[in-house]
C-alpha cells in the first residue's frame, strides 16, 4: 500500500457529480479505477436525472474543474449569476452583487453536469458498473460485494482502496456505522421544497433577468429561481412542512393559487404550470450530515456521503469538488501512502466541512429573512465599502467562502468577528445617513488587533 | 382513543429496568400491558444478567419505585453509598460526602433489580413474552411484528399505544428513523469500559468501606468499585481505547500487572482473578444517543430508547424511571388523552434529558480527574457550607440531579450560574486560609441578583 502514488486498484462507490470527478483525478494519476453506481446509466435515454436543485458552481469547484481538464467544457453549460435579485411582496426588484465587479458564481444543471464527468472519466480509462448495489464490504480485504439490481447476481471488486462517494444516504457509511463506534448525526430542517418551472417566454427568451439568482424573501419561506441553458428558470419553493403557510396547509389547487397570488404575485403568471408541478413534483426534505471517522482501514467516504449539507450557501457540490482537490495534494504530499493521505485527510478536512455545514443553516435564515431587511442591506453596502478600500483586509464572509479558498472553518472564524465589529458599527446614531462618513481604517483595523 | 385514562391496551418493547416498571404503572392503571422482550426469561436458570455496570439508585428512581409500590422490596437489595472514597496513587483515602448527613445514593444489582420489576409486573396482570424480536411496526394500525428467535414463528401483537423501551440500541427508534424525517446522534467517548471484581475477603467480609462509591481517578482513566449484597465490589474500569494506557496498549499479561502495580497498588492485592477477569470480560464502548420527535402516530419511545446516556452520573436508569413517573402523571393531566399526553410528554422532557445527557459527560471529567484537585475538594467544602446555610437557596448541582426532583435543565442552568460565581470565589487571594472567613451572605444573593 505504501510508497507509490500511482498503479493502485481504487474501486469507488457512487458515480454522482464527486464520485465522477474524484475518479477522473485518480485515474489521471495513473492509477485503475472502477466506479459502481446504484442508478442506471443517466447518459441513456428514458433515464432520469434525479435531484435537480440548480447547483451554483463557484471558486473551489472551479478550481477542481480546472485541475482536471474539463473547466472549458463546463463553462458552456453555465450561465453566471452576478448576484441575488430580490422580489418583494409588490413585484419590486431589488438587485445586490454577490462579490465584486466580474465576480459570479455560476447556474449548471446536475444531470449536464454528471454526464459530462462520466463521458470524461471513461474517456481517460475508468470502469463504470451501473445498476450496481453496494450491499457489504470487506473493510479488511477492501473488497466491495455490490449486487446488479437487473439480474441480481452479486460480483466482488477489490482493490487497494476504497472511497465511498455515494451521496447523503451514503451505504458505504452505513456500513462503516454498523462495524463499531462511529459518531453520527443527521438532522433535518423544519423546512421542505419543491420544484417549480418558469419556462422561456413566447418569444423564446427569459422571463426574467438571467444573470441573477432570483429570491422571493418571505421571512418563513421563499421561493428561488436559477437560469437554465435552455432559457428556463428552476423554481424552488421552500416552505415548512407544517403549521401555517406549509406544505400540509397547502393541499388544495384554490389554497395553492390564493397563496402564490398574495405571496409571489409577480411570479405567479410565470409559472403556468403551476399546480401540475406542484402536485407531480415530491416534497423534498433537507439534512445535515455530521460523522466521524470517514476512514475504516483502506476505505474513505468523502463529499455528501461524510458531509450533507442543505443547500443554503451553494456550497454541497463545490465543498465535494473541495474534497477530491485536497485529497488529490495529499497523495502528492505524502507519496502514495495511503494509510498517511486518509488519516491526515480526515483531520485536516473535518473542522472546514462542519463549519460550512453550519454556515450553510445561517444562510438559510439570511436568505428567506434578513435580504428583505434595510439594515441587512445597508450592512452589506458598508461592508463593500470596506472590501472596496481594504480588499486584502476585509473580505466579506460571502466572499471568503464563494470566491476563495480559505479554509470554511477559518472563514466562519474571521466572519464571527466582522459580524461584531459590524455590530457596534450599526449602533452608531444616524448610522444610515452618516454611514459614509465612518472611519473605515479603524473599523478595519479592529480585525487584527482585537 | 381519547377520553379514557384506562382500559387501553398498551404493547411494550423491551422489558429493561424501564420497560418492567412503565409496565408496572400502565397495567395498575387498569390498562393491559403486553410485554415482548428479546432475551430470554433471565429469571430462569441459565440466563445471563447482561450488563452490569452497578446501578445508583437515587431519588428520582425511589419516587417513581414508591409510587408503583416495590420500593420496600428493593431496599432490601440496596447498600446506601454516602459518598466517594478516593483512593490515591499512594492509596491514601478522602471520603467527600455526596451529600447532606443521612443523604445517600444506592448501590443495586441490574438483574437483582429487574428480576425484582418482572416479578412485579407479572403478579399485577401484564403479560411478558419473551425471545420476541421486535421486526417491523406497523404505526398507523399500531401492531408491532415480532419473531420468536427460538421457534422462527412471528406473531403480530396489536394495541392502542405502542412504548418502546428497548434502550440504547432500541429497534422501535430504528424502525421510526427509517420511517421518514428524525434527527439523530450518536456520539461515543473515547473510552471504554471493563468490568472487574473485588470478592470478599476471608473472613467474608467487605474488602473495603461498603458505604460508598471508591473511586481510583487518575486523569486520563480512572477505575471504580460499588458494593454489591454478597460484599463483593464490582470494579469498571474506564481507560481510552487507544493511545498509551489504553485498552490497546494492555494487551499482555506483563502490561496489564505492571499498569495496575503501579498506578492503582492497593486495588491490585483485592483483585485476585484480575488477568481472568480482565481477557474474559468485554471492552464495552460508552455512547450518548438524542433524537426527536420521540412519538410517531400512537407510537412513543422511552429511556434509553429516546436519551441513552454515559453512566457517569449514575442517572440513566433514575432518568429512565423518572420519565415513567411524568409519562404516569400526564395520563391523569389529559385524562387519557394519548395524542395530546405523548405530544406533551415529549415537548416537556426533551430539554431535561437533553441537559443531563451533557451533564454525565461534564462528570466523566470531574469524577476522572477533578476529584483528585485540591481547589477542586475546596470548592465543594466551600459549596458544602453554602448549602448548610441557606439550605434552600443554595443547592449543590450534584444534589440538584441527585437528590432532588428539580427538572435537570434548570439544574444545569442553575449549576452554571453557580459555578460562574464560585469561580470568582476561589480567584479571591489565600482563599484556602481565609474561606471560613467569606460573606456568605453576598455570595448567595449572586444567585438570584445578576
Amino acid at each position: 500500500m505504501n510508497g507509490e502514488a500511482s498503479g493502485k486498484n481504487i474501486i469507488m462507490v457512487g458515480a454522482g457529480l464527486v464520485g465522477s470527478l474524484l475518479s477522473i483525478y485518480l485515474q489521471k494519476r495513473g492509477n485503475q479505477v472502477t466506479l459502481v453506481e446504484k442508478r442506471p446509466d443517466m447518459r441513456l435515454a428514458g433515464s432520469i436525472g434525479g435531484r435537480s436543485i440548480n447547483l451554483a458552481l463557484s471558486n473551489r469547484g472551479w478550481r477542481a474543474l480546472k485541475e482536471t481538464g474539463v473547466a472549458a467544457q463546463v463553462e458552456k453549460l453555465a450561465i453566471p449569476m452576478k448576484g441575488r435579485m430580490m422580489h418583494d411582496p409588490e413585484g419590486k426588484l431589488t438587485f445586490q452583487p454577490y462579490g465584486k465587479e466580474g465576480q459570479a458564481i455560476f447556474s449548471v444543471s446536475r444531470a449536464g453536469l454528471n454526464q459530462l464527468l462520466m463521458n470524461e472519466a471513461e474517456q481517460c480509462g475508468v470502469n463504470i458498473y451501473f445498476n450496481q448495489d453496494c450491499e457489504s464490504i470487506n473493510f479488511e480485504e477492501t473488497i466491495v460485494f455490490a449486487k446488479n439490481n437487473k439480474n441480481k447476481t452479486t460480483q466482488a471488486f477489490k482493490g487497494d482502496v476504497i472511497i465511498g462517494t455515494d451521496g447523503a444516504f451514503s451505504v458505504v457509511r452505513e456500513t462503516i456505522m454498523k462495524s463499531g463506534r462511529f459518531n453520527y448525526s443527521q438532522s433535518y430542517i423544519d423546512h421542505g421544497y419543491k420544484e417549480l418551472s418558469i419556462p422561456p417566454t413566447k418569444a423564446t427568451a427569459f422571463a426574467l433577468e438571467p444573470n441573477a439568482l432570483h429570491i422571493w424573501p418571505r421571512g418563513r419561506f421563499m421561493l428561488i429561481a436559477l437560469p437554465n441553458a435552455d432559457r428556463s428558470f428552476t423554481c424552488t419553493l421552500f416552505l415548512p412542512f407544517e403549521g401555517e403557510d406549509s406544505f400540509s396547509a397547502l393541499k388544495s389547487e384554490k389554497a395553492i393559487m390564493d397563496f402564490f397570488r398574495s405571496t409571489f404575485p409577480d411570479a405567479l403568471p410565470l409559472i403556468p404550470a403551476l399546480l401540475d408541478d406542484y402536485f407531480r413534483n415530491p416534497t423534498s426534505s433537507l439534512v445535515t450530515v455530521k460523522c466521524y471517522p470517514w476512514v475504516k482501514g483502506n476505505t474513505l467516504i468523502l463529499g455528501d456521503a461524510s458531509h450533507a449539507i442543505v443547500p443554503f450557501y451553494g456550497q454541497g457540490m463545490n465543498s465535494g469538488f473541495e474534497d477530491c482537490y485536497l485529497l488529490n495534494k495529499m497523495i502528492d504530499t505524502h507519496r502514495g501512502n495511503w494509510k498517511e493521505i486518509l488519516a491526515r485527510f480526515q483531520a485536516v478536512r473535518k473542522p472546514d466541512t462542519d463549519a460550512i455545514a453550519d454556515l450553510a443553516i445561517q444562510n438559510f435564515l439570511e436568505m428567506r429573512d434578513k435580504v428583505a431587511d434595510e439594515n441587512f442591506l445597508l450592512r452589506k453596502r458598508i461592508e463593500g465599502r470596506l472590501n472596496e478600500l481594504y480588499p486584502q483586509k476585509w473580505i466579506p464572509l460571502y466572499s471568503m467562502v464563494t470566491f476563495s479558498d480559505i479554509g470554511y472553518a477559518r472563514a466562519m472564524a474571521v466572519g464571527k468577528r466582522q459580524e461584531a465589529i459590524m455590530d457596534e458599527v450599526m449602533t452608531k446614531e444616524n448610522i444610515r445617513d452618516t454611514w459614509q462618513q465612518l472611519d473605515f481604517d479603524e473599523i478595519v483595523q479592529k480585525l487584527t488587533t482585537d
